[in-house]
């Protein structure tokens, strides 16, 4: 299989080349693809370095999967032309994410929805129109974090309401925003009050409310409606009542969420504890004698989405030793499983089914 | 009115003396104690210093408000002291909080159970015991930001049940964890691996369970279980339905808490803002054009508890445009009116209620 990461200087670009590299593709089946402003500069990828070309209408001849991580308005303009190509194309932006065409994908859930696309406009096969076929969304990165930790509760108990809130690293603000926490943290310590760029706040050694805008009439920020529809699209459950507060926290790339989950069915926390356990991309890490639980940095480089905190909510009522209601704390890293991690499992099975 | 504050020179000891000096008390009716090892070391009040004093159970003659801010083993072994000389303690540990002879006060809630404490033993007037009358507690942190944001919703439309989400600053660990903070920060930076030494887990740039110890059985958290009993002490509502998550965050003084309420009664959103915005010690920070809502920064220094991102929760059922659930962001001093502000402003009711 050929690629094409679109976005190649960013952080989820670097992280998309990294895991590229350590999957074994070779420098010739990849195209490292960013705006006119990075042409020519150079990439680390692998133990090498490879030239980034222009991003262009004809950057997709010969690529099997195209991977985006350039924002919503460059997959808007250039995915078409990557489609018309012959190109799968997996998206990181919320372009495309709540089309009813579009499969919104965390593989763990809902790979069976990438039916083997088609190479050319001819053969659509099973998929519903070409187009649909041949643009995969990759969800937003609270979004695949929370819904990788639920998943084996949603299949095993049914989840009727969330209440969560989250704890978000600057990685999803982009390599500019990791960049102002680490300055603005060292100024800071040395006694200056700089003035923020990226964050409308202050970052360093500061909490607030996420950047996104707020909308007029529901109070919710564009993040949180990101997270509360896609949440109901992958799991296929319109009706799903959330919560959702989305703030931010001066971390660096893996964010955390407070979560209080209502089942469907009521379950001990042996049954819980269970359901977690034998989840793939999930790992349970919940030692109370030792408080040892998801943290943002047991998250940071690693794919597992961390789960730990893992009680009993009393304030839900409760018989026979079943709850309906648990609380969680999850952690994951923003720029693997919230993003590049997510978007080359779905490659993978592109590909698998391709062949 | 004479003074003593125990504990002089931590973190809520500093605080306390900066409050003293503000309201104008004179550095000679004022006696700064600490353990042994601060013994005859000077401490900053208003323009000049004081020298600290040692704790002793003879350091309490003539003293009429003695501010304890040294831990619950301290409070236990002086505080008989401090009341036998006919001082009134207020506390800031968790020695007395929970006994139901104690009062747990927030002025703004619950100032009437401040009732005149007796000066001699002699004249217990309408207090249940001398020693009930002669302890005030002040609450958690946590919990006094979380009810002086509620309690204008707890009068008017009652509370039902309460998720909440704590993002907590170093500060309530005290000054050695704000220098951890601030250290570790510095030493990340540099691109170094410090090891921790007051929390278990790193602090700078991390994310993680509060560092109290977890109950093997219910898995709460010691501060978990604080902020349930306190608030339902403080509310006198034994039956308040609660869910709290307790969390550290890379901040330095102000604690953040992310709120999901249940109302008795359903609510217009603009009834619930025009309950906040009349309540004391409340300050609404709510402009959703601009992004503004509460930060730990907007609040570290202030008086007042910060309440922003007030909007219905739609997952909790509404009709004629009255909603049961609202979802809150609240941000305090954990220093202020989390600690030395909330016990000065018991010492001035008790000052008030003595003339």
């Amino acid at each position: 299989m050929t690629f094409a990461v679109v976005g190649t200087t960013g952080a989820v670009g670097r992280e998309l080349l990294s895991l590229l590299a350590e999957r074994g593709i070779p420098a010739g089946s990849l195209r490292a693809l960013a705006s006119e402003r990075s042409a020519g500069t150079e990439v680390a990828y692998g133990n090498g370095r490879m030239v980034v070309e222009e991003l262009t209408d004809e950057s997709f001849t010969g690529i099997d999967i195209a991977l985006f991580s350039a924002g919503a308005d460059t997959a808007r303009r250039f995915a078409p032309a990557a489609t018309a190509a012959g190109a799968t194309v997996i998206d990181n932006s919320s372009a495309f994410r709540m089309d009813p065409e579009v499969p919104l994908v965390v593989p763990e859930i809902n790979g069976e929805l990438i039916t083997g696309a088609p190479r050319s406009t001819e053969s659509t096969g099973s998929v519903a129109s070409a187009n649909a076929g041949r643009i995969i969304a990759n969800p937003n990165c609270s979004a695949i974090i929370l819904v990788t930790a639920l998943n084996p509760l949603q299949r095993v108990f049914g989840i009727e309401r969330l209440v969560v809130s989250t704890y978000q690293a600057a990685s999803g603000a982009g390599d500019a925003a990791m960049r102002e926490l680490a300055e603005q943290s060292r100024a800071v310590l040395a006694g200056d009050t700089p003035l923020p760029e990226v964050f409308a706040e202050p970052c360093a050694f500061n909490v607030f409310s996420h950047d996104t805008a707020v909308d007029a009439d529901t109070g919710r920020n564009v993040e949180e409606q990101k997270v509360i529809e896609e949440t109901r699209k992958i799991f296929d459950q319109a009706d799903l009542r959330m919560s959702v507060t989305c703030i931010r926290v001066p971390v660096m790339r893996a964010h955390d969420e407070s979560v209080n989950v209502t089942l469907a069915t009521a379950a001990s926390e042996a049954q819980v504890r269970g359901a977690l356990a034998a989840a793939a991309g999930v790992r349970i890490v919940d030692d109370r004698a030792a408080n040892d639980f998801p943290t943002s940095l047991k998250a940071s480089g690693g794919n597992d989405v961390l789960v730990g905190r893992i009680r009993p909510d009393q304030s839900q009522g409760a018989g026979n030793g079943r709850w309906l209601g648990f609380d969680l704390f999850i952690a994951g890293d923003q720029l693997r499983k919230g993003a590049a991690l997510n978007a080359l499992q779905i490659a993978d099975l592109v590909a698998a089914r391709a062949n």
